[in-house]
């Protein structure tokens, strides 16, 4: 899905959520324990209640590569269920040498039917770019995590830049894609930083973590957040698929994707046209 | 496989030598094209052929994820048949949020008979010491790796330290920890840092990629990085499995390895009782 696409479904849906598919199998509802793939047929439900609610689905790789070689058939048959109106994103976090990042390249953009792949940027440029060279796909580079470990080493200053070494990641990366295949991860719960990430990459979309279940604040960080094209696609995962583990899971996933779906529509308003 | 247990089969076999398992379909032999599982009839001729040469075996990840759902029961076949001899690395350059970093730690650590995985330090404490949880497992935490890449961040140098970020990384990780659970990647690319990289580690392991076809340089590398207990595990994929595309490539590929292990043989002499 390119980007003129994906803003046109973001304002016609009135919705940047991306959904989170994530599943666990001992957090699964007891009735779909029988299935034949109690994974799939888990996805597949929350697929059906909420496809007009969002604009992307993100299958967390760890989540299905905890299931064994059978995962990575759950994953496939995920991928192709959601279809193409919606932006697919392998939450892979990859990025390896040149010929081993082609090789990944090919796993989810060629053998599988993803839009687009997170990558970590610790490797540098060439275990980025080789995602980049697939027309129509995205790479969605880590820069400023969610979790307690972002302060680790994505916040050390670099003498170069005299600034914190996840700006310099969104700086040096705009060199090596365009708004037209290069996103960003920015997690929701550094509303203070978004500012200065529209300053660094006003255009570029970002992938926001850390709504929901982490704790982030979906206004505070679309006050700086949002850009003429809306430019954010809101991750929620457990707040919305585990809802309710009883056989209502898939409704109340819904009516907490709705919820998402309606603050995202009041703020989608303010956008000046 | 525990550290006491892999120096005394480096030192039995008087060899540091790590084989990296990257098959790529089109450069199998052509007579392995007609088997059930080319790949893993490859891996296994490769596996016979070299057992005795080398303390460890590390396939990377993309080569079987590239290969569709079928590569992951590929490689399970290869972890398994490679048995309990041998440190199996998973190339995997992992790591996310907590919750998820536990998720991959299961499959490789519980679902498959992984030793030890590679982790992409980027996200910070919180994506790495999950992995740090299983008994008798090891991470192999990115610190300077041998790409070109390896400039663009990792070289950066910090306002707190006065060093760079690959450094920090080093010093940093080793809070989380030990010597009996942790080893880091130093790239034979950069020889010149294997000096200061035992400054800063002294007694952990390093896990050297880029000797063969790379260009790295052994003998430039142990100068500095073996330590008393050896301290190192070499790893060289291309130019043993790709030794010969001929039917004589399991033969050709025991030579390629005895060839490095002989030279090792010769540094382990130096290491002082």
């Amino acid at each position: 899905m390119d980007r003129q696409t994906l803003i046109g479904e973001i304002f016609r849906k009135k919705s940047f959520l991306c959904i989170g598919l994530d599943p666990e199998p001992d957090r699964l509802p007891v009735h779909l324990k029988e299935a034949d793939d109690p994974v799939f047929e888990f996805n597949k439900q929350i697929i059906d209640a909420t496809r007009d609610t969002c604009v992307a689905y993100k299958p967390n790789l760890a989540f299905y590569e905890s299931l064994g070689p059978g995962g990575w058939l759950t994953l496939e048959k995920t991928a192709k269920y959601i279809g193409n109106d919606h932006l697919i994103i392998a939450d892979a976090k990859r990025g390896d040498i040149g010929n081993t990042s082609r090789k990944y390249a090919e796993a989810f953009f060629k053998h599988m039917p993803f839009d687009a792949i997170t990558i970590a940027p610790y490797m540098g440029e060439d275990s980025v770019t080789p995602f980049l060279e697939f027309d129509g796909k995205w790479v969605v580079l880590l820069a400023l995590t969610s979790n307690k470990g972002s302060a680790d080493f994505q916040g050390e200053t670099l003498d170069s830049t005299g600034g914190p070494l996840w700006e310099h990641v969104m700086r040096h990366a705009q060199k090596w894609g365009t708004r037209d295949n290069l996103m960003f991860v920015v997690g929701a719960t550094h509303p203070e930083a978004f500012r200065r990430v529209r300053e660094i990459a006003p255009v570029h979309f970002l992938l926001v973590p850390g709504v929901g279940a982490q704790g982030g604040d979906l206004n505070a960080i679309c006050r700086h957040g949002l850009n003429r094209d809306c430019g954010l696609l809101v991750n929620a995962a457990r707040s919305i698929i585990y809802a309710s583990q009883g056989p209502d899971f898939a409704d109340k996933a819904r009516e907490e994707a709705l919820s998402l779906q309606s603050s995202m529509q009041a703020l989608l308003k303010d956008i000046p046209k």
